[in-house]
């Protein structure tokens, strides 16, 4: 295969919306986990799984694990960017990093490792992905394997860790 | 101290709400996450520390960490239940494993991992739990400590792990 030209994803924007605020006055944790999921739409419409595609070819991506790590809180209204690199993908699974930045944060405020399953929708059954969407795939790889490592990548949770 | 009496704590009962439903008529992975953050929020309010507590005392928890593995689809008006376990905990930390079941499975649909702190709202700054809500751990660890060992902690995510 002709090795792609690395073509990045833009970042998705959005706001924390005053539903998404709990007693804290802070954005509940279930949300940043909505925004989140958001993005990683973004990105299959970015690799031609949108919603038309899906529907007429019968494919779909599911959400296997996703990992969340809480770093800063964030009060309603505050605009937030998600940037979201792939860190690896096979035959029919993608590994998403995602990092969620607000002002008035330099650094992100909460970052999320997820894994994805793409899937024929008639079993549903796991299938591999099409040829085209397996191009975009490899560009967007190309593209993210010159940046930094994650910081916040491969994390067990536990008490013993601290 | 006194050794705590068992205690568990009463499973948490939610249904599939339609706005939670997304494109492929199953409900979002982030509202997975709400319903185990409410989930967590039953805890809180089991070991006396409600809304109310929360205010007079000046306390809050806040989510550092939640890890998320899905394990099948629930549909709109699906009944679903959570059971939350209390794994582990120091001074300030409450590490959590939550179970979601959902008619037809008898399986859990979707497990989570979590990692909570006990603040004090004033800083906020990290801060030991009170002795009320320290013996009301004490009995919830004591209960769940009889129970079989998690089936899915301490994962993490990687393709080479297929």
């Amino acid at each position: 295969m002709t090795q792609q030209q690395p073509m990045a994803l833009p970042p998705y924007h959005d706001v924390v919306h005053a539903q998404w605020v709990d007693y804290n006055g802070h954005m509940r944790d279930a949300f940043y986990m909505l925004v989140f999921s958001y993005a990683t739409d973004a990105l299959l419409d970015f690799i031609g799984l949108d919603a038309a595609a899906r529907t007429a070819r019968k494919r779909s991506v599911y959400t296997l694990e996703a990992h969340l790590l809480y770093l800063h809180e964030t009060r309603q209204g505050a605009r937030l960017r998600v940037d979201t690199r792939l860190i690896a993908y096979d035959a029919k699974r993608l590994h998403l990093y995602l990092e969620m930045f607000a002002d008035p944060h330099s650094a992100p405020v909460a970052v999320s490792e997820q894994m994805l399953l793409h899937v024929d929708t008639r079993g549903p059954r796991a299938v591999a992905f099409d040829s085209d969407v397996n191009q975009r795939l490899e560009a967007l790889a190309t593209a993210a394997a010159v940046l930094p490592p994650p910081a916040h990548a491969g994390r067990v949770i536990g008490l013993a860790r601290k």
